[in-house]
């Protein structure tokens, strides 16, 4: 199978991932791993005086399972990218917690040509939203494609 | 204890944090988590097939790495920090791999106050190197930070 | 200390092993590790919409449970097992949730000697039930185990 | 969209599903998640003196990565499936070890109608291949799927 | 930077670590890992005929926890820590359990000089406290740090 | 099934335990949970300008794997064990590093009754070697557990 290549993206292309539950697993493992230490994500006692009232998942991860649903959605085909090459303007505006359920839409804004003719820089505008249908993070990925031999 | 307060951080400012080895657990376990499906973080065979010749770690979960060093970094004190605002120009130059060991150097670039009196918006610029001294990530963080009473 | 050899397995023997409480941690880690797609086992609001009511652990994972219970049962000394060599019949009758606490009677059905003399084949029947006493997953297991010298 | 119904499936189709490395990770997690207790899975120094030299995978864990692999497989729309129902015929032939990238090709070989108008059964063939292309393990699936209203 | 030398660290002196929210996940992987067997630990029906009604971390991994949180207090500088050489008269006195929020009070006790001139041993006292206040655990660390040159 | 008694724990008792390998995974895991700051523990470039060479496993750590296997043991029955009271003089001798295989020696080396008639302490010293017969850990942990009625 050949893969898809930069040529066949275009501007204004849109697609929806599946859904995937955040759970307190997932908050406390990568939490761990990654060394997080606000007491907003290690300390339920810290969390219940905030506006959240609970442990939420660091911004980051979000836009980490983003990126996770947006590789593995049947929607695309992710066969000519070959790598991520920048993330602009991710903006944090509601929090994830353990029990939302997200998933991301993902739309092709912009296309870029590289001094490399075999391939080109395609930029996705991604919106994560959660079962409220909020808004919960926006953010721009830029990935490198392939290009038509 | 009081808070370190917006006041209280300068432009130029500049901190390096803790260093952390990243292990082929923490690729598994989170390109798992957050369903990463790109063959360069899964399949091995594929990945000895690329100019990295072995699986890497999705950038998105280096810049997580990089919130949680600079959170749990001795040199910094985050008890004004009231949530992450945004992320911009994150650029992926160099990949990690299992058995690199990072840390971030992080600098104070820009304040801007806000509507709210008692809160206004640090960015800081965070390097992430790896143990050849390459930087691997670059990065944007903009924190909504506490202002003096 | 010498193994327990085939000889020493009679039909119609019978243990119970000890009991586990599947919890939320098994069933998003290995959901992870194994990529199971479908939404009854990641997309918490999809499982609000089914019979079950709420995500539940894949009925391979279920398996998996009971071999690990089987082998580290007080009950039973698996020192002469050499290796499993099938499984068969498999049928999947009540699904386990997250805060279900289950056990395994395991019988032994069958016993077939192999071309090599040191070693037989012997089947056991596994029912695996639940806190409420309901048969989860029976299945029957072949273990190659090894003959007296 | 509609789901992709029983009437839709032929005997005879077959897909191939994406690769995956198994890891330490993988082994060590689950073998403990599950608590098996055989030394092959758990004492290194037992495995050494072994055939296989190393510890492997717990075979019904092979058979958990086919049921992942085959659902998040690109090439098959899962939307149908109801659930599992039964698993059989399962042949353990070469064990899985760290390192070890399997796949697993996936043929329709039955399909069986039920007393509900509006379900049926289909029977999979599953054979499971590592990266030196040797079947790991053979299984039939079966799974209960949506019929046409 | 230098390191804090064992000259430095004074009887008496005392700090109060970070609190860490334990969690489900933190019991069910730590205790599968470790092979915990008991049915305190891994049966939810036992643990509920108990006086504490719950399934809870058992005692050592709160010890662990312990060690885990001085080490990243961020009142307390680690940099002359060569080891831990004992670990003495841990009493358990009320156990820890999923949604528990910990802290450890430590105090420096006793200095020992050693045979080696360039280090000596200190005896830290650490008490641990749940979210009501309670101390859980009481245990006496050796560390060894090292002297001025 | 009646329990093993108190009464039935003689003075000079003695069993050994399975064997388990330490890996990396178990390392990386509970460190992060831990929240372990030290370099040694997370750190590959720091470790290997140390005696070791490598991260190695936090003695509590350590302690916490002897308690599980001393559990899991099948040459121990616990079903008279009503809890840990106490854990004195653990004294860490040789550090365990990944790829390690542990196993303990447990001996029963006192009894002391309470004013409770229905339970007694029952004192182990453990043992813990790894696979080059080195005593990597000692320790005394102390049990209540059940008397005849």
């Amino acid at each position: 199978m050949r893969p898809r290549y930069f040529e066949e993206y275009n501007i204004g292309d849109k697609f929806t991932t599946q859904k995937r539950t955040i759970t307190d697993t997932d908050i406390t493992l990568m939490v761990s791993l990654c060394q997080y230490a606000h007491p907003m994500f290690v300390d339920e006692e810290f969390a219940k005086t905030t506006v959240f009232g609970r442990r939420i998942l660091p911004g980051v991860l979000t836009v980490s399972f983003m990126q996770g649903l947006t590789e593995s959605a049947n929607a695309w085909d992710i066969s000519g990218v070959v790598g991520m090459v920048g993330l602009n303007n991710a903006k944090f505006k509601v929090p994830v917690m353990a029990g939302d359920t997200i998933n991301v839409e993902v739309e092709t804004v912009a296309k870029t040509e590289t001094k490399r003719p075999d391939r080109g820089l395609v930029t996705f505008k991604q919106t994560c939203k959660n079962q409220k249908d909020e808004v919960v993070v926006e953010a721009e990925l830029i990935l490198m494609i392939l290009r038509k031999p």
